[in-house]
């Protein structure tokens, strides 16, 4: 006999993530009721995930669980926010409890991880999409945006981009790949790390942030448009795990850094005068960001290989292109 | 040329709704930032329409923009709530402008009813799937719950319920109906009305409320059962409105009315000793609501017709029932 849907959000989602005492009333009423603290900002973020188009069919349902909070949670990391809260509405196609345990478990340990309460959530029958949205909160009028950089911004990237994209092709069967590379980019795509910690940190430093989901390079010119700036950025400086590497080859890694998607990590801009004490303070190899460019006055993108400007066949993934 | 997945954020969705002072950052960020009035408690509530199963397939687009946005505030009427802020998640099959038009105006007319601003977005491609998620503020510990009636409260209902069930079975052509009254229910369903005003007024005499979007008496018996009570509801006292007993007559008219759905009206009980100023100060012919019934000790919901309980094939709409 299925579960009514009633049940369904009871039985899973009821206690799901953190315990948190500014949670006046969570799953089960009409709506949640949540206390901001004094001198903050709240911060809103959505994002849904489709079958098929944001994972494969047949993912571990874990992994879109995770996913679909962490893509969420890199958006509050981006403008330096903590996040306190989230609500799931899951359209599935029925009420598969082995599926929906999975599910729940793999969002529960990140909202865990991060000390974020499960506050809301709507259950329906369709095809399979998560849309989860996260609240948080910023000190009052710190938050980074894009639109802060300048020209001379030295430009930065945290962690190993183009891993994601090496993994969801191996889960896909388009990458023939094994061993522990290819265990480390498979896990990269389906259990990406928010970088929440790197962006609190970050809005000491940079003057712009942007997570980075839709490819490096798409990204750092999104964060250069709205700071109404271009940006040059160095081939070689593009950050590529060993991992890649092993499993491309070196210029195909350096291609998927800077053209893949579902990266979640965060790309910044900072004046040159704070990058030395950004240096001294957030050292680069602990908290694992690399400097690959800089922003500059003329418009437009450009990747610089070897003192020439690279042509890429393209520059971000998006879901109508 | 398809428009990108960017473009159609940008170009339907900025600036939709109402212009509030409280967005620092709306649509076209990694998040939206927000600033929360002090002395309030934020109310968020998230739900989602699916094609086929929440709406006809075919629907007019701008019924589904107001009500992916209605469903929503009616969550925050329930609690007694003013909304201020609403994001989106829509997932469509493709870049339609001429139905991405209609369905933003139809949700940025009923926003700019309620002065509700669209701060963030989501567009993906996939099967028709409208998510919205709406924030509102009530005032420091004075939100209705679901679970604060007590036995012998008064029960009460707004409006007509089981106009929007006929409305829609004339939409999908199960019921043979034209006229005026076929337009009056099509509309009630196409374009429910949030009882937002009578919401915030409730607080000061309602210890509990529901919104009423599975149909009245599963409704009616979740609000009982969350305030550890049952009910009971007379029949001839459940309103129904002259356009639904001239469509279908006044039997099958109340029983849709206690148990169709998409209704979006409110249902809240009332402690004896209030029922007398509460009829004083919200007239009920001004306020559209009836009193239906009473909450009762014993577990249970039963309608009672003649002295005798009715017997009623099914108690509310569950998606997996």
């Amino acid at each position: 006999m299925p579960l009514s849907e009633f049940g369904l959000i009871e039985r899973y989602f009821r206690g799901c993530g953190a315990k948190r005492g500014d949670v006046r009333v969570g799953v089960g009423d009409d709506a949640a009721i949540l206390e901001c603290p004094a001198g903050t900002e709240l911060v809103a973020a959505v994002d849904s995930l489709v079958d098929g188009v944001h994972f494969p069919h047949g993912s571990p349902p874990a992994s879109i669980g995770h996913r679909a909070l962490a893509v969420n949670l890199s958006d509050l990391a981006a403008m330096g926010a903590r996040p306190a809260w989230a609500l799931l509405a899951l359209t599935l196609p029925r009420a598969d409890e082995s599926w929906l345990s999975e599910f729940a478990a793999g969002m529960a340990a990140l909202a865990r991880d991060h000390e974020v309460a499960l506050v809301g959530g709507d259950t329906t029958s369709g095809p399979l999409c998560i849309t989860v949205q996260v609240l948080g909160h910023v000190q009052r009028s710190s938050a980074m945006l894009r639109s802060g950089g300048q020209p001379g911004d030295a430009l930065f990237v945290s962690g190993t981009p183009g891993d994601a994209a090496a993994g969801l092709a191996i889960e896909q069967g388009r990458l023939p790949a094994d061993g522990e590379a290819a265990a480390y980019l498979r896990d990269r795509f389906l259990y990406p790390a928010p970088r929440l910690a790197l962006g609190e940190c970050l809005r000491r430093y940079a003057d712009a942030c942007i997570d980075v989901s839709d490819g490096l390079l798409g990204d750092a010119s999104k964060l250069a448009r709205a700071s109404g700036c271009g940006v040059e950025i160095s081939h070689r400086d593009v950050p590529v795990s060993d991992a890649l590497v092993r499993a491309v080859g070196e210029e195909r890694a350096r291609e998927l850094a800077l053209t893949g998607g579902d990266d979640y990590e965060l790309c910044f801009s900072v004046r040159p005068a704070q990058v030395a004490r950004l240096l001294a303070e957030l050292p680069p190899e602990r908290w694992g960001y690399t400097r690959i460019g800089t922003l500059r006055e003329s418009p437009g993108a450009d990747v610089f290989r070897d003192g020439a400007v690279m042509s890429l066949s393209h520059s971000g993934y998006d879901h109508f292109g």
